[in-house]
């Protein structure tokens, strides 16, 4: 199925729900378990619904990954390598031939559940800027309007996320909430949330689709700030305190962005106004990521044909 | 130097601040890698200060630890064990040999600096109720009225955690914060709590002791609860939303403690009104913990001779 026979025709009935791509992240591990252990609270008449607990190893840890950051492990070219052996990589082959391939998956729509440590409350991140994933999103943030839709720098099938292999559904993002730990209203919100998109992909199916608001607030990604380090690549600053937790607040040219070891502030420049997020997520110390910015547009919706 | 002496004649000199012993606690990390590079930070005309990397291994590694909690290494049997060889178990017995033994120490006093996923503010963890260090903590305290003073079940030399090394000093536990990352003001808090016991220190060596309240609070710790969990031991239930963040906030009879995956509210049952602290730690989850109840009491309190 195309794109367009999936949305136009209103066929998207095969739905993967996944948990657990990050191990230590436990809202979705916990959830797609109680997903597994109750399957009746994912029957919806038109659809069907996989659940998938996508990095059991690192579930096992409770850590992010063991070797390699399993949501970095579906690009094309890395699936079609025989060389990469390690455990992310043969187990993103495993999900690509389960839930993919990219140009003609085996599931319509995936939903994967992920948490943050940034105060990122609830976060869609749709699969790609389709039409129909907007549409889904915009429907959800009316639906709660504490819940943001965002785009990444990459925001379509190359990227080597698990997302990438359909081009519809979304990433939900929740926090701010340590690694490994529950937090109960957190796991309830996603919760919603992944009802609210069983729902409303189902009434799609019957031909008595949801009204959907005619646009929608988009936070673009735009670029990625790195802590500032010394020459060694030693942290030499943290996030200021004024812009801890502030994530979706904007950010002016000259407001305080870091704060040294040794007191100093470090202020962002720049000439528009930002709206940063994934400010201080832990596991993105390592990849050199200390927020990123984003740019808030507002994108005008069709109708569900 | 025994406990009289050193106390009744002001001659604690020979400070220990240790970082990381947990790797993943980054405040403290960063804060004794500061002190390192600037030593002056530390300098009291009558102290000699020592700073330590407690776990190099986990700290690179970004974990709590390697094999085994280094925090839970320092018991006299195990210390004395030749046959306990991993890496936690050899890094205690040079950690000892630097700073203990428990019985003659060749420091003072020892500032052990952790952090927590659970909401306990600044708490102070006396090494024992030596009045020496409750004296301190009370003076702590009065600075700050953040300050919250905490003794563990076990709160003396028989512990096998490193403040045990020394009959005074204390652990900092700051929190809420996420593993693996660094919050601006819980980093500050923490460097000025710091700077108040060697200031208060280096007052009494120079007979010139600061005041100190004639009593104090103290959160006794009196029983552990584990989460529910099936006879798998799968997790049943979550922190109640009603109780995270509570640390440290009276918890009555009746009153919903966990929550379970099916919604079930399990209250919490006892004779007494308890004061939860380490409400979802991240850490303890595998440690069977998802709380410890205290029991609030005053301490009168000599004055310093």
């Amino acid at each position: 199925m195309n794109e367009t026979e999936a949305t136009e025709s209103g066929l998207i009935r095969r739905v993967a729900i996944v948990g657990g791509m990050h191990g230590n992240e436990l809202t979705g591990v916990y959830l797609v378990k109680k997903f597994q252990q109750f399957p009746n609270l994912l029957a919806r008449s038109s659809l069907d619904c996989t659940t998938l607990l996508a990095n059991p190893g690192a579930i096992a840890a409770n850590r992010r990954y063991l070797e390699r950051d399993l949501n970095r492990c579906f690009a094309n070219d890395d699936l079609a390598n025989s060389a990469l052996t390690g455990y992310e990589d043969q187990r993103a082959k495993e999900i690509a031939a389960q839930l993919g391939p990219k140009h003609q998956p085996n599931i319509d729509l995936i939903i994967d559940l992920h948490s943050t440590t940034s105060n990122m409350g609830l976060t869609i991140f749709p699969s790609s800027k389709h039409p129909f994933n907007l549409r889904l999103a915009a429907y959800l943030s009316q639906l709660d309007p504490a819940v943001r839709v965002t785009c990444g720098i990459r925001c379509n099938q190359d990227t080597p996320m698990l997302r990438s292999l359909s081009p519809f559904g979304c990433t939900i993002e929740v926090g701010a909430i340590a690694q490994g730990i529950l937090d109960a209203k957190l796991l309830q919100q996603t919760e919603m949330l992944v009802h609210a998109i069983l729902d409303y992909l189902d009434a799609i199916n019957q031909k008595k689709p949801f009204p959907v608001p005619s646009s929608l607030t988009v936070y673009q990604a735009i670029s990625v700030i790195d802590y500032p380090q010394n020459s060694l690549g030693e942290l030499q600053a943290m996030i200021h305190p004024q812009l801890q937790f502030k994530d979706y607040e904007p950010l002016h040219n000259g407001a305080p962005m870091f704060l040294s070891f040794t007191g100093e502030s470090i202020p962002y420049q720049g000439e528009t106004v930002v709206y940063p997020i994934f400010i201080n997520e832990a596991a993105y110390y390592e990849a050199k990521i200390a927020l990123i910015l984003t740019e808030k547009q507002q994108i005008g919706l069709g109708s569900h044909k």
